[in-house]
């Protein structure tokens, strides 16, 4: 009541966004029906892209305080909550797109050379935002991802290299958490123990265990073998190191501990929305995945084994794209180092203490 | 390669679609994170509002010419198929603005007065399209719907009023089904034996039977009784006149016929495609009245009892126009008078000859 | 590996699962394909309605403790998730079914009778559970709901009616939050000052705006008393109670504060767990609504205005229930008493720092 | 009516359907709140199996036949919708799962070894009437697929992979089209003829323009000159049977000229039940594959790097079946040879009336 009144058209702009559609087959008076569900598709993708990246700046932005408060961390799970949300929206986009057959597509195909989904400048800056590597991408007709792009595009690619990723706040905001090293209790020292004891129990009860074979027998100490072998290189900080030089694994060794402590003890309140944050980077990189594989599922039914508008390998791209580009993997990777919750080590009180809120001592 | 090269920011005309998020809230120095995602949403709804009015108009186009040709039929169910994607899609846009909760739109709502969803152009056309009277309207704000547009607007909005809908396209189209009143065969004659019989049968049996006790029996006739009536005043053209008038009905007689004989018998080739054509109406209406309906929860939980931005009734509103905005409510009715595939009368070979693929002979 | 081994087929009683669809129509002689697919929609709802139980029984246990301890909280509100998430999978089951029309229907329907959804123990006993009136709910066929169980059934019942149910048990935690009254704070006293305030602003606003005509003016200054007599409505407790016995609201005095506060302040620590409840209660209601709305469509699309197998209302019966059959209503009514967090009123460090953890001082 | 009066329970069986959940965790005495989920989950993928091989069945029936009557083909296509349908929905059941979190399925993983996914019949079942070669097939445990089965079922399986599967039974339909070798238009011969043309054109323009620089120029000559072999590849019947027998292609040659023929000329009468059909093919095969993924991505986060409950290689397994297991790959390459409608010969009058309907002439 206090704001001059407007109106729907032109607050959302609609003569603009409405006016943005330009049928090359029309232009070329041939015109293909599906070409405007071509556009439009894209459209609405680069409108989400935006949004992401309203999003992911904001989420950044809170992370690069010196220190994170409490209080946006919750502000930061749910910027990542709608960020998920989103993707799954624009996942339901391809069967949208879907309903345009093949035929129909080229019917204005040849139209388009060599314009390309790889020259959406936005998703770069969400791959990079969120971590993707450049060391991790593929190459693009063997020159750099940023190759299409404008130099003033490229230099803001270089930029948002070069600036914190997600990966990286994350990363150095577990190896802050103030509970690795308390002083009645050391979580990494307590957590070997607990393994050591779980192995050797689970060695001793196969020994013992007269109902099975020895051939299974054998089977499942070489199975306890592997698994004690695999701790082994998570408990050892230089191989951790290694590992990490080879690009098996990309967190610091504390933010290992960090995660792996938040997730066994998930439900003490001051893990809440740790635990959740630590969920939403495996959920966005699943869903981030899954969009890519029904990407390339999608241009595999579209144009066989041909090549892409841009040039490019096309459905083959997308294909190895779904491989490479993961970026919170060492997440997915820890999964293999949770221990049954029987076998886990007690908190003591001291600690639990201060994992709570003031107010219910 | 026989056109010059384009690249995909200008095609899809990014810098417009991409430059005209202008929140308010900004403007006013008082930054509100969510309205981004208010805007955003709903230009993709404007987006998508323009794809489905494209496959609308090509559809009534297609229906226009004089003979539907059975090779367009194919297209417009096509169109139709699409519609249905979209507005699958559209529907999940709402968990995407649901995160944002009732007290981050507080931030700015006050800022949007008065415009408000009720201004769409686009989705009044789609409305009208589709065959929505304007006497089934609820006014706004005690004003006829078209009131809130410009002269221009109300302009096209008149014409697209005058314009054969979507609804009137499938009436006169159903009503000119070749095989109704083939030279040996009168459908709607045996439908009605058929019926006839079918009643008389159950209540016979209803009678004779021995295991149901008296009062159960009676309730029994009593529905079989009710069933008959139903019948009765379908089968009574004059009777269907009156309802016609009153509102209960909106397809002509002979297209009332049509449909039934099609869903009959949907699996004979020349009725396969009509098929296809009437469940993708029940969809599109059912589909469009669930979108109505979640939007009008939606509303309830951002607004609770509040005003909409647009001073309207808000939530009710919307709510309201889940009960009445309903465009192909005869099919829906229509399923009342389905009987039993073990009932239906046989047809002739010489209709099904008919119904089938010249080269099947 | 200390465990006999176990294989997929007897862990998962495959032979009584897959050994028990029975199709009537087989029975009888007259085979009706689609039949099996009716038996297993239903069969895969109910189990799925065990679980919905299961998450419940669990959730109702934590909240029965004399304190519900915050590391609960977090339990809690994960079997909210995935109760939600398991009707969010239901709510697909529909277009699954309705791949069977109408016609395929009628081949087995009257075999079935009187069977019907009505009879579904398991979903009568989640309604309890949740919270529903037994007063709120239709009759069916003029008899109460539980008339169509057996005597065990009906006591299974009536004892879930009886124990405090969902609702109950949010209500009395609500009321218990210990920050309603703060020695240095008293939540309701300020958000009274802070309403009125706000109301008193936009009057004055809107009286010396000289850029609208005075009869929007009017319009205006009759929606702010509006809202002004609806707040007073729940600022006047002998109000509220009045309101509260004619079944307007159905939360304690207390626990209206309790959720406004909880509401108004979310991202405090204390807060982010109790808000979340919050939301899936809303988000449960409404999944609710719109599943049985969907299931409404769908009968009315498989039945058109005949009776259910069930001899009942049909589809009317479903659609009068998407009226009433709310639980959490007054969550969805509270929005209306938000006001922007710009006029909010600060909570003191000493209270925030009670919301806050132990660690962080 | 006239049938005996039934009760929803007894009908769908549900004392044995909800007395088959036996975690073992209980038996155990170490309650696992979870385990239900697990089970509840798998038990409601079997009964959805148990549908699909309903429908798949009575596909393969109707297929059987000597001659597939057109109105069969409709059934046909209605089934395989209702197949596609089902996976959908199951796909859906992922998320529901996932609310487990893996630190939850470790509190009973143990008690379940070796029990495991691959045990499951039904699924194989499905596989091998969709198509799927068992020489396609990964090895499990370095044992054939079946090995884990009771020597009754392998037996089933060994018969199912005998019969005819839904990929024979649609190749030797689309071998039969009868369109193929019309009296007056041969299309293959025609088709060449336009590639050929088509091909010359591109060739042509490409040389003349000069807006492109040359080593551009010799990159879109050299694209050509690849798509030129892959046709040549495809003209030549000597190289294609060469290409079927390593393995490249499945379909008979004539198959693959029929699934061109309908691909082009989708919208005559005649194609469009052969088009769906097809198209259901992709959908099919695109969904499977896509359940596979994200069953796999899933497994990952629930097991990082660890092994499966039945010994396998779990995760990795199932990403690797996800490359393996197609079965309407053909389809998918056929895309590759589509050539633009502006460039399609024409069908000579003769030959469209017999696509169409005997009553439209």
């Amino acid at each position: 009541m206090k704001y001059p009144a407007i109106d729907y058209t032109s607050y959302l702009e609609l003569d603009n966004i409405l006016g943005s559609q330009k049928p090359k087959s029309e232009e070329y008076k041939q015109p293909a029906h599906d070409e405007m569900l071509f556009i439009i598709t894209h459209q609405t993708y680069e409108l989400w892209f935006k949004q992401i990246l309203h999003e992911l700046s904001s989420t950044l932005q809170l992370f690069s305080q010196k220190e994170v408060k409490d209080t946006n961390m919750g502000i930061i799970v749910s910027r990542l909550d709608r960020i998920m949300e989103i993707f799954k929206l624009i996942k339901m986009q391809i069967p949208v797109l879907e309903t345009m057959t093949p035929l129909d597509f080229l019917d204005f195909r040849d139209m388009l050379y060599p314009a390309s989904g790889f020259q959406s400048f936005q998703f770069r800056l969400i791959e990079n935002k969120l971590g993707l590597l450049s060391t991790e991408r593929l190459t693009y007709n063997n020159a750099p991802y940023s190759k299409v792009f404008s130099e003033k595009e490229q230099k803001e690619l270089k930029a948002s290299e070069d600036q914190p990723s997600l990966f990286e706040c994350v990363n150095k905001w577990l190896q802050r958490t103030p509970f690795l090293n308390d002083e009645q209790f050391d979580f990494w020292k307590n957590y070997k123990v607990a393994v050591d004891k779980m192995l050797s129990t689970e060695i001793e009860l196969t020994n013992r265990n007269s109902l099975i074979d020895n051939d299974i027998k054998e089977k499942q100490l070489a199975q306890i073998e592997k698994t004690r072998e695999l701790f082994s290189a998570l408990f050892d900080k230089t191989k951790y190191q290694e590992l990490k030089a080879q690009g098996q694994w990309r967190l610091s060794y504390e933010s290992v501990h960090a995660a792996l402590l938040i997730q066994m003890y998930r439900f003490e309140p001051a893990f809440q929305l740790p635990f959740r944050l630590i969920t939403r980077l495996l959920d966005l990189d699943a869903t981030l995945t899954e969009w890519r594989y029904k990407h390339a599922l999608m241009a595999k039914r579209m144009l066989g084994t041909k090549v892409g508008t841009g040039g490019s390998s096309g459905s083959d791209y997308l294909k190895k794209s779904t491989e490479k580009h993961k970026i919170f993997n060492d997440f997915f990777q820890l999964t293999t180092f949770f221990i049954p919750r029987s076998q886990l080590p007690d908190l003591p009180d001291t600690l639990t203490k201060k994992m709570n809120f003031n107010y219910s001592q």
